[in-house]
């Protein structure tokens, strides 16, 4: 079976396992306070450019969500996001959990426009009732997206200077961040995100590590006691170690983003394999993931030999399914896939 | 420096390294639903025989008491505990920020008794105005305790016979629980824990591994929905499988128990040289936690070399302080300090 | 001014304030537990036929819907509502800040179909990664709506059939109810609904009391410990006499109906104006509440004498406005308003 | 039976119900932004000397303390208060319900000091650990405390100073305020209150009100947004001028103090009769709360005729027990117990 399924299927990048063995027995702090930790956050502050800024580690990206957005919020704002959001629909109501609502607006290939947040707000501001509703609060946004789509640098300036200007806080879940900044069709930099939001995460779970995400905190108001936070949420690994060591092998010397490009130039490989087979694709992506619509009696011979995800019905005969990529993606693999999913569809 | 302050100040043993190197490259599902995690979850079941029992793999010890208390309890009801508890004063209101008050109790040796228990319950049902407090709905314990010393078999079986006539549910925190059944004046066995608890946990994290703690429930009602749980509290790795294979390595051929005698036999020469030196032990205790009372003069010159952490003052010129052992600490250290204290305090 | 805008813009009918003032020096227990709260809710569950059920007493309406609803759900449950619910947009995130998604679905005249929960359900439990989701635990209806429009006995029937086959929680919010059941094409009896329905409530604040809530719980595993979250949310008034006597007011000679009927007789009246004078209503109603389309030019004359409120743009000449009668409503204020508006839309 | 038990035993005042009757038909606004609660809030402003400040209207204690604290903290700050304090016992954990711990000190006469205070807060500061514990950020005191004695304006100028000095909100629950404010030995002005407090407020459930509490915010970062919170968390009554009204019926002419006033001469009777009949008082005080040790023999009796609290067993033969008086409590009661009690205790 080669899975497809998902880009958390394997153990880690060998180099993240090495930098673990090869530190194993030096003794350090605990909770993060570490030389590991300081390293790897001067490290991602140096290729963010963002000096002033802070890098914490958490283990997981509903754990880096919730955490985030709790320190954030006051008890009645909250959150705006698209109805794709990966907080709204994918997180068991943990930003509920936390007290806050989570304000949807529908997604526009799985991203949210300066325009909407414009309106939600000024729809929220001339409401004579706006005391008997949710405040918001803040903004998240995913990039890559839900659906593997990216910001442009344009759209990521619009929204940011809408958030200034009303008053919210933009936060950039990047879960996938590096599938996006290697993508053929990115436009947007590590100090263009560090510039244009309060806060936002680097994932490391679903890049190549074992586990990590790298939260960065640029607006000084976030910054205050986010420790705090951490612990109480229960996030505050006690050997901290582990996300320095493994954030300090990804970004030492480039790997993060060499890992993310050979991803995305597979997933290249198979989007021209769908379309070839005639498979039309749900939105334009460049990044590991692919949602393409799939005839329906392909996908039984394809599913003996392939894990991948059902996503929506489309017609009585097709559905829209999701692929994905990783680090650990091989090019036999994704011809492999090529090759049969052409056979099934003829 | 020798580090006697924790007992998660190295990586893992190498055992647990050699597992997930091992595994790396199979593909498996993500969320704990992998084989790893299967196995590891029928070996610690048979190791309690309690096959009617759950096991669910968290990654720290706060993130577990969080999740087990938040699945257990109503919003008003409470948690009792002594007021030593690592829930009451260690994890930044974890509990409160699940919406759940700790009841404390005074203390003995970090001990509750089950009359502490009947007395506080009766107390709650004999006031007139109980519905103007919290109710008491579960006793937390930790086995070893936050001082070291251990609940005896005797204890146990009281607590959990009070717990289960006045309707309370018993939870055993157990982050240091193999240096419990590993010391010399045990009388528990996981058998005897998991029959007289409601839920407990095997910890890891303090134990060896890089992380993880084994949430075992035996009372059906809570076994409903706790992945839900999991999900919501940010503590659903990706990577669920890192749980397994750490669990499967220190389970499979009783490795677990190994590192937590060696840490025991460490602590019981420390324990030696310190009452050689003339420092009197705060409490009785056969775990890898020694709580010791030192001369101030003998602290300059010892926190030169060792590292342990501060306890409280006891007088002008007396402090107690902690040392802790691990699978990592060797005889060497241990023989060095009681040299070393023994010359600080002639 | 002549208001139409809500029915709570006077104090209290006269008989509310009779009853206050004649039983003034009593003295009683307090927070619930005197004589009147005891006879009101034995009247209460006498016209419910519901001998077995609970009465509670609240003080409002977001105030009935948190305490009913943090009191029902476990944290990873949500409650299932339509986008027009009072509970997902007009209680400033009540439900979120107690912990519970909202999880909403498009309403039909104000209504939640038995269908649409039965599919709700069903892709909850399809979906292989549900524990991902919120679990849906609880089903809110308002009757009637907030548009003004009622469940029928057969609809209700459904509802509470689907329910209770995939073990859904049934609330009712009543904060009208007496203008459902006072109304012409009402299909529903109180009985009816107690049979029907897990908890609800029927409404005072907005029905002629100064204020006051009855909670009606007729399963048994909602009664446990009820008072204790009312207590705990703010809810428990120490004078809660208060809220018996109004209660005894209104069931003891049936002012209740009485007033609620007038109020919707008023509303026929204003409904017959409306159309009469050419304007459309935007959903099939008897009433007290009324949403209609009117043009724009009509609005400026009318807003001078008449106060009603602004629901939501329609085209670019009209828009829809809601008009509300209460037991204060008088028959020359409605006439006054069927001429005025004749005349203004000619 | 005459109640000594509470000070919420009969409705309310008369002219406070003379107040609602006269305004009863009366249309306004609803949520509190009618007339009656605009005069009451400058009435009360302008007593306060403090026109900077907001005033909102709540319904009771519990509400007004859930939702202040609510309101001013951070997910992990705490707020400081003795261990006899209302929030601490007497609320059902409403503070941890909204996710903050009550942090506990020991009381003297029911009283915090600054001293305490600055412990607590250095014990935090200086705590390498602090992270893993919940951060100080409010004080919480009442006044008078739930023992009935009284802060001096010294007292509560070193608190404020304190609070100010080491960045803590300071916040004076004052649900018996009044009685307070007219004692003997009272030292303290409403505009001292203004001065030194963050936010506090003045009771009206216990001084003769129906019910309904003031809260005055003067720390201008406490204001924002407060109305959403009330809305929130259920504390937005619709008929809100029934709140304006009752204030304005205590504050137009001094009837709140003359209540006040009387109640506490009331208890002045009470606690002569007390120390004549030899009963010594736990706590010297001259508000309406008496707290007093009695000889079990005396208690069967007097209980047939008098009701009062049970508070604390004092050794085998004595208890002590609480009285406490009212606007409603007469001359001819005071001196009947008094009589009674001299008897009993011969």
């Amino acid at each position: 079976m080669i899975r497809f399924y998902c880009d958390y299927a394997e153990g880690a990048h060998p180099a993240i396992l090495d930098k673990l063995a090869q530190t194993n027995f030096e003794q350090t702090e605990g909770y993060g306070e570490d030389r590991f930790c300081r390293q790897a956050r001067e490290m991602i502050l140096a290729q963010c450019q963002a000096p002033g800024a802070e890098v914490h580690f958490l283990m997981g990206g509903t754990q880096a969500n919730l955490t985030v957005i709790a320190a954030a919020l006051r008890p009645h704002q909250g959150v705006v996001a698209t109805d794709t959001a990966h907080i709204s629909g994918h997180e068991t109501g943990a930003i509920e959990a936390c007290g806050h609502k989570v304000l949807t607006v529908p997604n526009h290939d799985g991203k949210l426009s300066a325009r909407q947040v414009e309106q939600l707000w000024c729809a929220h501001q001339e409401d004579p009732t706006r005391e008997h509703t949710v405040k918001p609060g803040m903004v998240y946004i995913s990039n890559p997206t839900e659906l593997g789509t990216l910001y442009s640098l344009k759209e990521l300036e619009e929204l940011s200077a809408t958030c200034r200007t009303r008053g919210l806080l933009l936060y950039l879940d990047g879960a996938r961040l590096g599938y996006g900044l290697a993508a053929a069709d990115n436009t947007l930099s590590l100090p263009d995100i560090a510039r244009l939001c309060d806060v936002f995460y680097i994932g490391g779970t679903k890049q190549g590590a074992l586990f990590g995400e790298a939260v960065v905190i640029t607006n000084s108001r976030l910054k205050e006691d986010f420790r705090y936070l951490i612990k109480q949420r229960g996030g505050m690994l006690a050997k901290g170690r582990l996300l320095g060591e493994q954030f300090l092998a990804l970004f030492e010397d480039g790997l993060y983003l060499r890992l993310a490009r050979h991803a995305d130039e597979m997933a290249d490989i198979l989007r021209d394999g769908l379309e070839q087979a005639g498979c039309p694709l749900m939105v334009k992506s460049c990044t590991n993931l692919i949602f393409a619509v799939l005839p329906d009696k392909a996908l039984g011979k394809l599913g003996e030999k392939y894990s991948f995800s059902y996503y929506q019905r489309v017609d009585e005969e097709h559905c829209a399914v999701r692929f994905c990529t990783s680090w650990a993606t091989t090019r036999e693999q994704v011809e492999a896939f090529s090759r049969d999913i052409l056979q099934e569809t003829r």
